[in-house]
């Protein structure tokens, strides 16, 4: 099998290429209202693609949001079924800027897709798509596959939910499998076990009800910047330990041998520190990098303005001052007690002076797969195939909102099968995917397929 | 002969409006590159604006920024000379939003002009102009009268330094008679006997080389936004004093004679809270809101930005983060060595993680007129003239920049006949100036021109 499997591609390799590029020429952000249109065209072209595949059916699910892609090859209801789930949304890709070529523009670069998506997650569950490819046009499909493919991820799946509950018996099946996740490095296989919960507030301080002259009222009236700068140093304390109260109730510690396990992983700080350009890392007191990062949630303020930023100088005491702050959770917090617990905390500490109005964002939970599962097996036995080294289970930082409700709704667990790697600049610009890994993974995926389904047998 | 100058005054004041509303379509941001042009014709529309009044020579001469309009009235070489300093140029009307009405398209609403500059400062330089026009059409004026009306005052004045000490024996005078500043009301009218100075930074802070994802990232590396804020919340301590090393070194405190005579102007907490729309005031421990303004020096964050910014949500660790700070400073602070200071303060409490690179904007030095000169006693004997009542001296919170060196270069005193309010959002957005007070300024001109000359003669 596994000869025909690697002709078929060997042969397709380019065109295999060819449309992922194609694929991320669409700039589908899900963010940002004016990319309406270009969600609708994304979600067809993921149609297509799935039936061109050899997908046997194929519907497109209009939401209150984006639509969602659904399609599914049935050989036998008796057999296995394997649901992959994926996104064809892409993040907002300012600051443009910093981008070395459009993000909508792929270009290849030293064997890297330079584009906004080729990793997150276009390039990843298009592999999916074109393993399907793979096992129908050599007529090998053992199992049936459904895909979800959906346009919502990166906004937190607002609509995921109502559908994966409305359409519970059409996306019944064994076992999910997801590839949004990373590697440690393409020499060191890795499986996420674990993916962080997520909880995104906006904060809006107020101070004065307009812009005052900063010589006339400056030092009279609370400024909101300094309030919500104030507000935000709060939040860690000096073991960068995060203050709002409660956060970490419900934080299911690590044990002692999942982070001597943990601390087995290979890392090179010195390249970690000379990839990011910094001469220090920070974190809380008392926990490695990778447990900082796997096994810790973390608080991060991702925006802020107020007040004048253009260009030369302003002596103005700004009316209003703004930040968008998130948390990562792990098992088993809640993200919807951590973001009660946050707009509470911002709301309650604002100074004398100035008012707070939070609001909420989005979230997701946090998900974690047992590494004695089945379908963990399948993974570690696939990547054992095609790696030729046995993976090493590791905590993911990321977050997928969905996961949590998968296992509630439909009863199966999920399997994280990443392509990825951390130096992919996800959410960031110059966001790239190695076409090396893209291969990779349209290699390894068809092994899942069969050794899940001789397993399952 | 106020009879002649109220017939006459009575007579033009409509046009007097006209064409102050002229001078405010200009929009003369000195700030932004893009209005260069729009420089050029407002300094130009100034120079005819005096050779109508009856200038007798005007010219406008470049510098290295914006242009500079000199503009002169000579009687006698030896009668005594009134310097008239103003700006033309205006502060950024940004955020534009807020404006109920174009920032240069004037409207005159319940007797209010509103419009970018109204007050600060061409509705407060054009009285001095229609002054000149009242005084050399009645055939009144008995002195020299010579008017220096700069274009970069809202930038810090970085030209005018090197003009006045070139032009020394051009600029030759006994007085330097400056209205940008306000009156307590006008009811109560009022004199500014000092000015702050100022120093304005700016700090850009450093994390990683590159937006990362929060998710894989967040926890491990110093987020810019977080040291930041922490670097601002730090700037004032628990009092509200403000924390950078020696800065307070060189403060003048104000004797209690002058705090006990300040205590004596009219305030009323409860109408400035209303006005501003804040239930509680903020300020230095230890102080009055008018001492906070007046005699002690503050520190205000006058803009930030980094991270995400936009619609929606993104979760971003940002690769920087930015913030502009300003001081305004009290006698005998120097703005060079306060700026000094917070260069030094912000490069040194960098935390780790992070670098952070901090340049200089514009400085200003601090400035007092003694109420016992002959030049604020004429500004006093004016203004009781045609307010019937005696001006308060009182020490305003705004900077002029340049008044320390005209002292210097010249070796004259600056007396202050501001006729705004407070209330009129100066470097904010709906900046007004009221008619009533345009006209009251044109009125009570020509008195100080009198009365100094009387006293001098």
């Amino acid at each position: 099998m596994m000869n025909a499997w690697k002709d078929y591609q060997q042969q397709h390799k380019d065109r295999f290429l060819e449309e992922l590029l194609a694929l991320l020429r669409i700039p589908s952000i899900s963010a940002k209202s004016e990319h309406n249109a270009d969600m609708l065209t994304c979600a067809e072209a993921v149609k297509q693609s799935l039936l061109a595949a050899g997908a046997d059916m194929v519907t497109i699910y209009p939401t209150a949001g984006h639509p969602i892609v659904y399609g599914e090859k049935m050989v036998d209801p008796s057999k296995p079924t394997v649901l992959v789930y994926g996104h064809y949304d892409v993040q907002p890709a300012d600051p443009l800027e910093l981008w070395n070529s459009g993000p909508f523009e792929p270009v290849i670069i030293d064997g890297k897709i330079f584009a906004r998506g080729s990793c997150d997650d276009k390039g990843q569950f298009y592999m999916h798509v074109k393993a399907l490819e793979t096992l129908v046009k050599t007529g090998t499909l053992n199992n049936n596959i459904k895909f979800i493919i959906e346009g919502e991820e990166e906004i937190g799946s607002p609509n995921l939910a109502t559908f994966v509950k409305e359409k519970k018996d059409l996306l019944k099946a064994d076992v999910v499998l997801i590839s949004d996740t990373s590697m440690l490095s393409m020499d060191t296989p890795s499986i996420d076990v674990g993916v962080r919960g997520l909880s995104y507030i906006e904060v809006e301080v107020t101070g004065p009800n307009r812009d005052l002259h900063s010589g006339v009222y400056g030092g009279a009236v609370a400024n909101p910047i300094t309030m919500l700068a104030k507000m935000i140093a709060a939040c860690h304390d000096e073991n960068n330990h995060i203050t709002i109260p409660g956060f970490y109730d419900d934080v299911v510690e690590a044990t002692p041998a999942e982070r001597a396990k943990m601390a087995q992983a290979p890392f090179d700080e010195a390249a970690y520190k000379a990839d990011l350009g910094v001469t220090e890392l920070w974190g809380e007191a008392g926990y490695k990098t990778n447990e900082r990062t796997g096994i810790r949630p973390t608080l991060e303020v991702n925006g802020i303005w107020g007040g004048y930023t253009g260009e030369g100088a302003k002596t103005v005491l700004p009316s209003k001052a703004f930040a968008k702050i998130s948390t990562r959770l792990v098992p088993n917090q809640s993200s919807a007690k951590i973001t009660e617990k946050l707009l509470a905390y911002f709301t309650q500490i604002a100074p004398a002076g100035v008012t707070v109005k939070a609001s909420e964002h989005h979230g997701g939970e946090p998900y974690m797969t047992p590494i004695d599962s089945l379908e963990y097996k399948a993974a570690e036995k696939a990547i054992t195939a095609t790696f030729g080294k046995e993976p090493i289970p590791v905590r993911g930082g990321g977050s997928i909102p969905i996961c949590a409700l998968f296992e509630e709704v439909l009863g199966i667990k999920i399997v994280f099968m990443g392509f990825g790697l951390d130096s992919d600049n996800l959410h960031s610009p110059n966001e790239k995917f190695d076409v090396f890994n893209f291969y990779k993974g349209i290699e390894t995926i068809p092994y899942f397929h069969q050794f899940y389904t001789d397993m399952k047998g």
